[in-house]
């Protein structure tokens, strides 16, 4: 059975603003997935490779106006290059299924809608770093953000980086971002609401990728 | 007197394979400038900013094959569009000359013609990082690739980065694609054979930068 983009595995994607709970729920779906005898790749964005992590050190470190926009751009897709170049295709032409916590949408949400980066020069430089490559489903957790503020916060517990220390406002637009996405794209997309339990999201996000399994 | 590009400084970029002289050259052709009176900003490629540096120093460390084309040309990209938004552009446009030792037509020499990236690509990725800013001139030297690899050799002693480290094969090839772009452009580029001494071949530059002088 192949994927969307003619692949054998199945590509996954989260996607959200900060504090959503994506990295917590890319756990809880990887180990349903497993239960069901399906190869499973947990991976990052930006990272998941060793040469991408080196990015990921550049683009999260120091002032949050350490790049400008359109270096930030070519930064992420340069790490997104190396890692679906290295780690990514090869999980999904194996036949695993690869699930990614954040991936192109993020960029096109942070840098286009909320940096004045335009979409078509973020999808450009995806284009030319990795071809171009779409998940099979995105899944975008939302959470009201004043909620996903306070969970950010317990969580980083002060150290935040470039991204989280920008305000309230900037991901106000980084939400409003992934919404117009998601609603230009309802095939790729399911919108989760992540205000429940741990267990009931979960439950909600093998329901949104249950007509992609075996 | 405006550059062709709108600005008001002139920016001129040294061109040619490892060992041809561009570094020695443009410290020489920046001491000639200011002896008439123009303010010089000395740069390179990759780097000149922090920023830049910081990638470069990811671009050129580790093995020969630690990136991949396209992430390389990415990477490259990012890292000139920082160079170009803070110190470039900023120095045209208060009337400065910049010299740089190495810029785009590096990137499309080296990754477009030898590592099978489209040179559309190389440019396209210049034009959403740094708005597809050229040369006023570009001054191109060089030398037969024997006399040039014994030149690197010995200024590397041995130290040698992810691009002087490829084959002769491969500078072959590079060589060859600068020689094209510059058929391709002639009134932007100059071709200065190398061969000759330090100071006749820092007239020859003086010579080939005339025309745009106040």
């Amino acid at each position: 059975m192949n994927g969307a983009s003619g692949h054998r595995g199945r590509f996954i994607t989260l996607e959200g603003g900060e504090g959503v709970g994506k990295s917590t729920q890319l756990r809880l779906l990887a180990r349903a997935l497993r239960e069901r005898g399906v190869e499973v790749v947990e991976t990052r964005e930006p990272g998941g490779t060793e040469g991408a992590e080196a990015i990921r050190a550049l683009l999260l470190g120091g002032s949050a106006d350490r790049w400008n926009a359109r270096a930030e751009t070519l930064l992420f897709a340069a790490a997104r290059a190396d890692h679906v170049a290295k780690l990514i295709r090869p999980a999904l032409e194996r036949g695993a299924w690869v699930l990614c916590d954040r991936f192109i949408d993020s960029n096109r949400a942070y840098q286009a809608q909320a940096s004045g980066v335009a979409d078509a020069d973020v999808m450009a430089a995806h284009a030319i770093g990795s071809g171009g490559l779409m998940p099979d489903r995105t899944l975008l957790l939302s959470l009201p953000l004043e909620i996903a503020s306070r969970r950010a916060a317990l969580r980083d517990a002060g150290r935040t980086d470039r991204f989280g220390a920008r305000g309230q406002e900037f991901h106000q637009r980084v939400c409003a971002a992934f919404m117009a996405q998601a609603e230009r794209e309802p095939e790729r997309f399911r919108i989760i609401d992540a205000s429940a339990s741990e267990n009931e999201v979960a439950a909600r996000l093998l329901d949104a990728i249950a007509d992609l399994l075996p």
